[in-house]
């Protein structure tokens, strides 16, 4: 006997046949007499595995019927479709969400109302927007149940990305040390340099600034502004001589860079947890990230310096993470508000 | 004999160290009489290597009163200095050019006035703006001189990356075929499907199109509006089964995705070219494109298409080419004038 579409659920009223529904990988909710509900993804997953036959009205309700319904009912049904599918192909037990997630994914093997989820999954278009504020919020909320939060996004050719998101908290052992004797540092356009070798060599070692360039110390201005904030340097002008203030050094940062002033947070924050942060410029980001002696050791991560309410687009998210992974390094957003939270995403397969 | 600073020129008077200093790498201009002249870049390099002592009205200028003039006299000194720096130390001798390069590179061995020059380069801050209109200009005087032309762009660290870059002319094997009937897709928000399987099987069979969902094909919005166009299949809600024409579905795309009518041009005219074209979304690229059979061959490029005027940042130019890289594909950006020109940017050592 066909089950019966109703609105957005698929009704089997039979009860051998709802049981049977059920039992082979619980789907649908049970119903009080001994049928089951079974919402329009399920419904679509079940027809197109041939294991459920639809009708309306004493009408047969083909595919292209259901997927229109369902298209109807439900926004982003393709994005959620393609995900739950995905999901379901690998064996896993997925539970719809009210949201802010799609699904409950429980552990392979484990039995609603019984087993806990494992995963909260977010399913979402190539074209949504990465919003850097909602995602710690949700990351919070799932952390907060002791669930991984796996972000599940979806291109135009329905092709599957899942990536894990953890906030973290770098650490590092290379504390910075402060200068027996105070270096002058010259300011060019957009770097600084200690011309004096000795006082370029003595400042290097206190936290491997800068980069030995001939007999020179050359200092990036995130640099230059830390040293000089810590009374670690003087700075002066490179043409006239002339010594510059901290403000006077930050406003021309920030000509150069306008958004100089969160990069310089986050610099600021790295440091104070040991890390040593480099620019990441090879790498299209912000920093790449020592958490030991940056000589010795390769760079651990890549990080992004990021307002705490910015929203990006998902290509760029995906490229920064696919150049993080290619290179061995882990992907950080450093998000600005209060403090700086650091988020990791990672590309992974459930 | 120390030699004389004189505004932006250092001269060495003595004809024997005149041409010591000529004759161990080319440095500077020999003058009518058996003096030398040498730019400001010349004499920082040639002091620094201890092979230079510097005088002004009697007084030894030192290291850092040289550079003071040097930065006084040239925009982008550092910049520039680190790049003649870099390409000295590796064994080339470099001519200072009046633009639009910044030097001439000579191949190892070379002789100024006999041997042409091999790369013209041009020295760029990380912090410059990434202007393709500008880059194809200077591309195509390049070619034209039978020069190579490279970018050596220097991040805040005074750390060079060199990219090559060069006009291609992808070409590949896969000139789509026409589906015998004209199959329907019907539209959802920002893809489309071919229900019928029989169908999707064929017009798949025609160009490598979509992907297999289940028993559906789906297709992207791109693949919907070039097929739509050339009249190969036609488009029909998901929702009320209305048709759609060419005009509406370009409206609809158009608001998923700003650019998409750029993104169209460069894939029509890859799909001319024999080249398959598929998302690049994993890749954060617009296209991964195939030369041959994407189902036996990897993508050979990553695409981006872009406006003819098209002004961005290098670290993100930096970000792309390193990923492309990363996956051993080649990066190229698809200029969208009255036709697309395809610059390769890949990175190098000279």
């Amino acid at each position: 006997m066909p089950a019966r579409l109703e609105g957005d659920r698929v009704l089997i009223d039979d009860p051998v046949e709802a049981s049977q529904t059920y039992n082979r990988g619980f789907f649908g909710q049970p119903l009080r007499g001994g049928g089951l509900a079974l919402s329009l993804l399920e419904s679509v997953f079940l027809q197109e595995a041939g294991r459920l036959e639809v009708a309306s009205r004493g009408r047969t309700v083909g595919i292209k019927e259901l997927l229109r319904a369902a298209n109807r009912s439900t926004p982003q049904f393709e994005i959620k479709y393609v995900v739950y599918r995905d999901l379901r192909q690998r064996g896993y037990v997925v539970e719809e969400d009210a949201g802010p997630f799609d699904f409950r994914v429980l552990p392979r093997g484990g039995a609603p109302g019984k087993t806990p989820a494992k995963h909260w999954v977010q399913a979402l278009s190539e074209r949504a927007v990465f919003d850097i504020e909602a995602l710690a919020a949700h990351l919070e909320k799932a952390a907060g149940a002791r669930k991984s939060l796996l972000l599940a996004v979806v291109d135009e050719e329905s092709d599957l990305t899942y990536y894990a998101v953890k906030r973290v908290a770098p650490a590092g052992h290379e504390k910075p040390s402060r200068p027996a004797e105070v270096p002058t540092a010259h300011l060019l356009e957009d770097r600084a340099m200690v011309v004096d070798e000795a006082q370029g060599a003595a400042l290097s070692a206190c936290g491997f600034y800068g980069k030995v360039l001939g007999r020179r110390l050359q200092l990036s201005l995130i640099e230059a502004a830390y040293l000089l904030k810590r009374g670690d340097i003087e700075v002066r002008m490179a043409d006239s001589d002339r010594k510059i203030s901290l403000a006077g050094l930050l406003q021309r940062a920030r000509r150069a860079q306008p958004d100089f002033d969160l990069r310089l947070r986050v610099y600021e924050d790295l440091r104070g947890r040991g890390i040593v942060a480099k620019t990441g410029f090879k790498f299209g980001a912000h920093f790449r990230a020592y958490d030991g002696n940056p000589q010795v050791h390769h760079a651990k991560y890549l990080i992004h310096a990021l307002p705490a309410k910015y929203r990006g687009m998902w290509p760029e998210v995906s490229r920064a993470v696919r150049l993080a992974h290619g290179v061995r390094k882990q992907l950080l957003f450093g998000a600005a508000g209060t403090e700086i939270a650091y988020l990791r995403l990672e590309r992974v397969r459930p």
